[in-house]
């Protein structure tokens, strides 16, 4: 396969996670070509030809069209706010260029339909930046219970809390607007739906309440406003053969920094993990003599590839950023058509669906069977 | 007050707890009068006089109503199983004892109702054995969101979770029968549902999902036989001043022994217990430097009355059996007049209440408010 | 065997620690007969009333001889003051009483030695009171050493550290003084010298640093006097058969409260374990497939005898004063004839022997042999 | 300051590392020109351009003397074993090179100083690869202690335990020779004296014992060959001002596997880190309530710089190849002559004297002061 040609839209959090994968990949991975950076795009022009060169892009643009007609790019990082996806995500599409669309994909259901409609006309490779699926202990748990290392499992509780909400005087911002969506529901969900897909595939009923802990907010001219969505949501779920979950979700939980913890419990074991601490996770086999049972801490290591293609000695440690090199190097491994773990389009979509309903069954207060 | 003259029915787990508080409660806490270990009531003679001996009472009985008849008994401990709670305990107050009847108190709420009016109409004392509330953490946790140390709590999750039931293959017993409950719903909820109701007061409306993680269990006699209960439970939960909790109980949990961890959110902070490291929690406070901002790990220590009865220096870490003691110390002071910290039967329906009203909004598939 | 008759001088922490393990002892384990709470000594009469009545003693005594001159009284408990031990156990042996004394045995080696040899004229059971070997934790502990679980030990490393000399403006008490002794090295070392005989056998040759982390404290009434021993000893060791241990122990440690942390490497795995965190261990076993090694957390069960006589479930935790009532009664063992697991004060010299040999080794800046 | 040409001497653990540090220090941090990666060298022709290729550098030769002639070079990283790094080092130095090269200098200390003469005669920037001390943990808890958060330090403890030398049956290799080194003395604790360095000074007195688990390995050929230094090393130390430390390394620890674990204790609080969750560190301060005082553990976040280099959002954590990255930034500040923190050749030397003093004091079995 030939070098790929890479376009960038947007640099703020997740674009220069996404830089510093394409900048890193070949030299972690080595079995693929170096990706050539063409092409940036920002707000502005002279914000692009910053990040460009701090980014080692050749070009630069403020007009993220031209990037998209670009013949020598030929996969595109979308970063933008998840309301420009649709819009940019279908234009690389329909221009024959491969999609990497930070999450979610879209805030209206409708639009992400279209996304997924474009990447089916296009042909091309269209992925959603996941991360957490990449990293190794995510995927040595699903080794595991792949391998009935915890035999059946029959209950799940995964919880994603942060606390950039939780101060009740901090200004109101977009955040607390309806229009950016329900609130944790969206902005955290996806997340851990994106592991318990990963792990067990989807969700098939639910029923969720959601949480205002704040009714208003300061406002930096003065005076307060109403917060119009919710900080907090919880999910009681159904997935396939009969597993109970339970998912909550929180961005105004003090404390909280980067927290998302998953309990899984099978037939003969469980497991634990927080990605607070992405390199360990805790794993409870029922066998052996009782007096010795516990929960084994397992530190990230080597024999958890793709550990060693960072480091070869165990126990010292990924970090978040590392997870995006993992997704790049995914993500080009299905461009040229190898097997990969990704997060499609396809897969996407029922994952957003998944939160939709969720909403509806809090707004009537009922479950919801998703198709 | 004179020394109260002790009746102990049932010698299994909490039995003997009872017994070992009722032997150690003077010692340790010097205040009250020793307690008069008079008599005790097993099913069989021979097994009453062993334990008579065991525990230091003076007279043994193979029918538990001589010791209600005893003139020299004025205090009832009932720990015999939950189905022979109603009698016992309503033949007690009927005969003037005070009552300490382990929890919960009834399998239906018609019999707990019963037990209630008995205890009005008897102006006993009436306690229920909820002993996680008297831990000396707990009593602190309560402190602290007393005098705001995390703001207005918002948002509440607790997991009780043990794993004797976990194994697939274990025989079926009565606790996997319907006559013996809901599942974990009864048998693990009240605990938690304490815990909630000490610190915050009632539960005000649930929805409930119940998990069977294994259809049928082996005979010791050959075959298999249905499971007729729920080994697990999840509740979604509304508290007073629009509190959102989450319950999760699980007694199919591979890995978790004695675990009720408790996580509390609030508008400055947050707290997490856990009953398996029942000597420590974890406080978090928004403020000084963000920098510095984390979980403060408290371990147990003098300050956190009443350990330092039991211990002059921090960090040496109570038992499991101390909090019975610190429990039979308040029901003496009940008796006695002088404000305690107790479970009465009053409180204890209601939680009970409760539990009902979960498995009625589990089978309804819908919401329930708690009048 | 006929009941013991109980004597009890000094009601201080240990004292009340040792009527609770009395009081106890018989309901626990039912296997003994119940001791008979005969005399207890005080410094002055009113107190000694006092606490008699709040312990369950009959008789009390402003002179402690007069306890020792009973009759009835078939063993001494000795926890006053270090330096009242050697006269006091030596009287009550020679009394023919037996004795459990707490530990250290004296200040000076050659008052350790006269006990030594008054227990020995006596013929009667002299136990030094060294509890934390008797937690069910460090018993399984033990056992998985001997059967091999991890091999040939060849390091350990043991921590014991407490904070309540931190405090640099707290006032000199006699803590400080020379005269209690060299500091943090015999107030402290011996218990941790204690888990390590228990385990692998005594000390055989030791270098010795000390720190005295503060020159000077305040005086209550105005000025500072000169702090005279040390509050921190750091020791390498060497025991029998080659192994390498480093002892530290620090009672100015801020943040540490009962740390009695320790650490044991071997040839196929190692163990650790933390007395704040008293109910549970971590097992490391260099055995099946490498992702899945870890430490693994084992929490006190049943399965960890005698746990199972405080409590038939898992997890829920014994606390420090248990480890007493379990002292207690491997001491009633011992006085019957049974096996039992003490230190004698024949065990108890040998290490305070290496105490002072350390002592020795920090004055002279040189390795030290012990005998 | 134009772009530095830069050049780098194998291609191993640590050569991969640089590699990625060179290739993402401007995405990263923005601040600095975009590297320029000329010239990569390896033992065969072969290996150095496939390495070239991977690591994005654009020349590639077998005989590194090609590289070091390579006028286009500005800064050579110097990554292959320590025996080579005095002749390579050197080499660059006179070439008018600066140098990065990884610790330890060299095995033997005479060499050692001739590198820091050459970097002397040379003035150019010659800096040691110590990576563990540009963790922004580790910069935030210097910056605690300048701030006197826990007051005056007066003692530390420092643990380095690995354990991919603990299975005895493993076959001898190299790292078992004595012409390799001391053993874990020099192979481990360079990196805790690193660290000690950064945050207290120089290490002023020490006594040294040494521990070697096994006598011999079996050889891949059959039979066995002996062990000829040690995998276990314990040392007692002073520092300046009185501090009193503790330093323990061990590569045959079964179970650890990046273990740095940090005790430092002061005259008002105490801080505790450890490597294997190197994104979190405890701190204790002796302030406030004692009923709420409690070690905070403090994840890693934008406040403490450069994680917000990294990553905007608290808790996410940074991975071991982060540190290089930003080691590799200090490097070009250093080389520009900004303000930079680095462990220059000068540095190095007095670590390793400090090495060669414990072994010293090992042999001859007393304490050595360290010039």
């Amino acid at each position: 396969m030939k070098p790929l040609g890479i376009g960038l839209i947007g640099t703020g959090y997740m674009g220069k996670c996404h830089a510093l994968a394409w900048n890193a990949v070949k030299t972690v991975f080595g079995d693929v070509e170096r990706p050539r950076l063409i092409h940036l795009a920002e707000a502005n022009a002279e914000l692009a030809a910053k990040r460009a060169s701090e980014f080692g892009f050749a070009k630069a643009t403020a007009d993220w069209r031209d990037l998209i007609a670009d013949p020598d790019v030929d996969v595109v990082s979308v970063t933008t706010p998840n309301q420009f996806h649709p819009e940019m995500a279908i234009a690389a599409l329909e221009a024959g260029k491969h999609v990497w669309c930070e999450k979610p994909m879209a805030p209206a259901y409708a639009d992400a339909e279209k996304m997924l409609a474009a990447a089916r006309a296009s042909g091309r490779v269209a992925v959603l930046g996941y991360n957490y699926i990449q990293n190794p202990m995510m995927r040595q748990i699903k080794t595991l219970i792949g391998e009935g290392a915890i035999g059946t499992v029959n209950h799940i509780r995964v919880e994603m809390d942060e606390d950039f909400m939780a101060d009740p005087e901090a200004f109101f911002y977009w955040k607390s607007e309806l229009a950016s969506g329900y609130g944790a529901l969206d902005d955290f969900s996806v997340h851990p739906l994106s592991l318990l897909w990963y792990l067990f595939g989807h969700v098939e009923a639910v029923i969720t309440d959601m949480v205002k802990p704040y009714a208003d907010r300061p406002l930096k001219e003065g005076g307060r406003r109403n917060v119009e969505n919710h900080d907090g949501a919880n999910v009681l779920m159904r997935l396939g053969g009969g597993i109970s979950a339970v998912l909550m979700a929180n961005r105004s939980a003090w404390g909280r920094k980067g927290r998302i913890a998953l309990q899984i419990f099978g037939s003969k074991g469980s497991i634990a993990y927080d990605q607070e601490r992405m390199n360990e996770f805790d794993l409870y086999q029922a066998d052996g003599r009782g007096s010795e049972q516990g929960y084994r801490k397992i530190l990230a290591a080597p024999a958890h590839h793709p550990y060693d293609r960072f480091i070869p000695a165990p126990g010292h440690g990924l970090g978040f950023n590392d997870l995006k090199i993992i997704e790049c190097h995914e993500l080009i491994h299905a461009i040229s058509g190898a097997p990969s773990s990704i997060v499609t389009f396809e897969d996407g979509l029922r994952i957003e669906k998944s939160v939709h309903a969720m909403a509806k069954s809090f707004h009537e207060r009922r479950w919801i069977e998703i198709a």
